[in-house]
């Protein structure tokens, strides 16, 4: 099997908000990065969303019954990918640095560099090894932008972005980081942003300089 | 609700094939096109895709819990998608005109103008109301060619394809056809296809000409 013929398959990229009933999450409210959302049916109309069972997010859709999706665009602050991409609901409140706004039902959604949002109603779920797919009967959908929507092939391959340990779509790296001797440059070891200046450029900057995408610190970075 | 925050769901395109255990369909195989293969799990590796209950490629699927997801490129003849998503295994051979070979389970999969195919076990599955969610473990997926992966968005405006009635994505046309005073030109009724030519130009061809899309005949055709 050719692990790379599922790099083919086509996607967006959403971020997937849901009320915190457990109260576990620091802003009330769980959300995180996704590229598992389609419509599945015209009438009515349905969507489905596969999240991580590890995820907070996951749990708090479980118990709510409801969630949003934010369609990031080519727009979204690359660190917003990374709050909601690289952390966990429990130990980050996501919403502090975050436009968001809510739903008729009170659930969350993004306000900025999305092109729209979904509400939807969990009328069924299926678990499937490590991820749940939830499919949801959509209640609420806004437009709020022109803005291109974001495709994953984007995310991977304009924002360079990688997928968390979390996602589908996770491959475990192989090759070893290069020797700081050999290296050009340097990328973030836990989102993968490659910081656009030289090696030397890099190791320049302040001890307390984080990674603009997902807030590592510096020593997480790795030679490139 | 807005209807068209939905569509800008970013997806592929796909023909997904299942052998033919009820010996309904023309050719021993089934076969229908979608936009709704994901990728669900990173570990097994397991994809998901939604299928209308009414296209005779769902029966097959539940009946030999199987399939192949051919994913699409942008090089795919157009007459491909025209048999397999605006017609019936039943009633149309499919794979009489289609580049087609076998999986090593023996079943089809599209040979040109795709990237590659993905062949998988049905491990669940779950109805929600119009289509079957069918989740299966990947068994096989090889690279067919490094073409770029037809998106949802390209078949839509570069192709001017349109979503069959069975689609997840179909919205009924609420625009009434011009009358053929008014018209610049023609498109087929049944699935989309706009001719290059003036109105004229249409007008001029044979009466037995039939959509190159979708094969149509000529009657079908409204002007637009």
């Amino acid at each position: 099997m050719d692990i790379t013929t599922l790099f083919k398959l086509s996607s967006g990229l959403y971020i997937i908000c849901a009320k915190d009933e457990e109260k576990k999450a620091l802003s009330g409210f769980a959300g995180c990065v996704v590229n598992t959302v389609l419509q599945t049916t015209a009438k009515p109309v349905t969507i489905s969303v596969c999240v991580n069972k590890d995820n907070y997010t996951n749990t708090c859709i479980k118990n709510s019954k409801e969630f949003t999706a934010s369609i990031l665009s080519e727009k979204i602050k690359e660190s917003i990918i990374g709050d909601f991409g690289f952390h966990s609901s429990i130990n980050k409140d996501k919403f502090s640095n975050t436009p968001y706004a809510l739903s008729p039902s009170g659930l969350p959604y993004i306000k900025e560099g999305v092109t729209g949002f979904i509400q939807c109603k969990v009328i069924d779920s299926i678990d499937t090894y490590t991820h749940t797919i939830f499919v949801g009967e959509v209640t609420e959908a806004q437009n709020l932008s022109s803005e291109p929507p974001m495709t994953y092939e984007y995310y991977h391959k304009v924002i360079k972005g990688k997928a968390p340990k979390n996602a589908s779509t996770y491959v475990e790296e192989t090759s070893s980081p290069k020797a700081a001797g050999e290296a050009k440059g340097y990328k973030c070891g836990l989102c993968g942003y490659e910081h656009p200046g030289t090696k030397e450029e890099f190791e320049k900057l302040p001890a307390d300089y984080t990674c603009p995408m997902c807030g590592a610190a510096k020593n997480l970075f790795e030679p490139m």
